[in-house]
């Protein structure tokens, strides 16, 4: 066993926005204070040059990479892409992490203490946004002295607060990495999501929002989790994971208690995720999720991608149907047609939308080499 | 208005197996009495050699066309494909259409009276196959002296129901047709009926499959067959059909009660089903279909279809990604190394795994011309 000496990250916390009417929502809602969970790695140099913002994905957290305790079973959710020599390479880079607005992972959430009321939000937690979270990270930014991002990069949800950084503050974003992600949701991919929300909101004890300090509905999101999974992975990948072996093969004629293999790790993913996440979350950052249309309010995708200023890779995973590559290929066009400085490749891979987290040697390549040229405005 | 005059069929019911122990399963379980519920279009010639075998798809029945009533607002499922000068031409035909083994159309299944107990079967209903069904099928047409059948066809599980027919009764059946169906499940296929059994039986109203006479498990019937839909349908189809409307735009600030179009229709598809099927009969035909596997305990699939006697006509949808055309490929090219005489269309269709239910008039020529073909066996 690896010793996790000198690869031990420590969570932050940090206070923003602090009186209760501090931030203001995009739908005009207040909201404050907002504690923000984050994580660096590496050092900001004293020109403040080198920081790479990591936006993570829906179930992901601000525990990017590294381990949290010696004993720790599993790193970061991109160990494989953050660290010393790595494409996010920490020698070089001082790399940010910060759990969503919305989330369940240290920052304000629905799970958290309204301080009006002095018990959780639940329902009550104001709607929220991608470009909320990215006004958030941006707080952040400003108060570690961060002027201005080298990079900003993440895949899927992550992606798309990556596009909203692009557009949104065009002036502070000198290159955007966007992973297995799209200017939109597709209409089957809302289409999950929502299967997710009334399997959460059919259970008993989701009680409206109201379950802190009660049983998490544990059913309910345990089936949104088992429902997401197999839009994170593909048909061929479960085919050759899981084919049709039986895992528990019952009596004679109790068929009806067999369980095949793929069957059996869906409900074990569908419980573990019970663990570590929030039910209300889950319904809150669907919705964001759905919502966000990079383009909508702007006259437009193409005229809101007028508006970057930032050099774009953007990568897609050749067997992703929930963000599938030609959702990539728009952004690609219509980047192309703004005159932007754009990369794109497909990446050749059977693992589905999970791929952006399992490609690493092939991304790390393409991300490293994107992290050195020059940027326009650099 | 149409009238119905003329169209109006009569569901009929047959009680087989009369003994409590006529009817001996595939795991050796004995059932009885079985009856069917089923329905006839056209004539049986005096030469008792027209028959048709319609076979339903998973939440279909053995209303494949025609109307019940004056009033009835829909027809048969397949009504488009059955009637005079139609594919099915029932002028020329004897069609029968009966509701499946496990069924809640009719057929005995869960739902039904155990003989034992005088109450429902719920859970104590025995696991039912494919084959089952199949082997009821041909209870059926001895009883009504169909010696033989001039052609079985069926779409999804209704498909898996046509190649076991083809692969039992090598020699009853003289034309086999298949639509949008497989030789046994992918993996992702068994992952979403495995969903859609949770999400029933985490429903506190499912109480284990003894919920008859009281509510049904609703939320966990709705939540599985929203899931199903998605399946049935194509992320381009879904994609034409809503985009990312919304249908109702909450007040400003309460974006969380926005609902967009795709998901106000999978709701009302999934209340609706409550409305006309039974949970317990969700969960074992899911069961079944999961562990079909045409090949398995036949020595492989080559081996299995080696036995067939019948032309095959094989249909696939490009745009089905539950039951796609590389499986039915699969099918075509290991009848054609068995020497068996064997066609195959793959239809350019946008409705996904649905196509076979909607796209009629394509499909009327090549099922027409199939049946018009000298068979091997004739």
């Amino acid at each position: 066993m690896l010793s996790r000496d000198g690869n031990i990250v420590r969570p932050q916390q940090i206070r923003l926005a602090d009186a209760s009417d501090a931030f203001v929502l995009d739908n005009g809602v207040r909201l404050g204070p907002i504690d923000v969970q984050f994580e660096t790695y590496g050092e900001l140099t004293p020109q403040r040059d080198n920081t790479v913002l990591l936006c993570h994905a829906f179930s992901g957290d601000a525990h990017a990479a590294g381990y949290h305790a010696d004993d720790d079973r599993y790193p970061g959710w991109w160990n494989e892409m953050v660290g010393p020599g790595k494409a996010f390479d920490t020698d070089r880079f001082f790399v940010v992490c910060a759990n969503v607005l919305g989330g369940c992972q240290g920052t304000t959430g629905p799970g958290s203490i309204d301080p009006a009321t002095g018990k959780p939000y639940g329902l009550s937690f104001p709607f929220v946004t991608i470009a909320d979270m990215v006004r958030v990270q941006r707080l952040l930014l400003d108060r570690l002295n961060v002027p201005k991002l080298h990079a900003v990069a993440g895949g899927s949800m992550g992606g798309m607060q990556v596009l909203e950084w692009a557009v949104r503050y065009p002036e502070f974003v000198d290159r955007a990495i966007v992973f297995a992600s799209a200017a939109r949701l597709t209409a089957q991919g809302i289409a999950f999501n929502a299967v997710g929300r009334n399997a959460i909101m059919s259970d008993p004890n989701w009680r409206s929002g109201a379950y802190y300090g009660q049983p998490q509905p544990a059913n309910g999101l345990s089936i949104a989790r088992m429902v997401g999974h197999i839009t994170y992975l593909s048909a061929e990948s479960m085919g050759t994971k899981f084919g049709r072996r039986l895992r528990d093969r019952a009596p004679a004629g109790m068929e009806f208690d067999d369980r095949f293999e793929v069957e059996s790790y869906l409900e074990y993913q569908g419980q573990k995720f019970v663990d570590r996440f929030d039910a209300n979350t889950y319904i809150y950052l669907t919705k964001a999720m759905d919502h966000f249309d990079l383009g909508a309010d702007r006259g437009g995708l193409e005229s809101a991608l007028e508006r970057v200023d930032s050099s774009v890779l953007i990568l897609a995973y050749s067997s992703d149907w929930l963000f599938p590559t030609v959702q990539s290929k728009e952004l690609v066009y219509a980047l192309a047609r703004a005159h932007k400085d754009v990369s794109f490749t497909e990446i050749d891979s059977p693992y589905g939308h999970d791929a952006f987290l399992l490609e690493s040697s092939v991304q790390s390549e393409l991300v490293a080499a994107f992290l050195d040229r020059r940027s326009r405005t650099a």
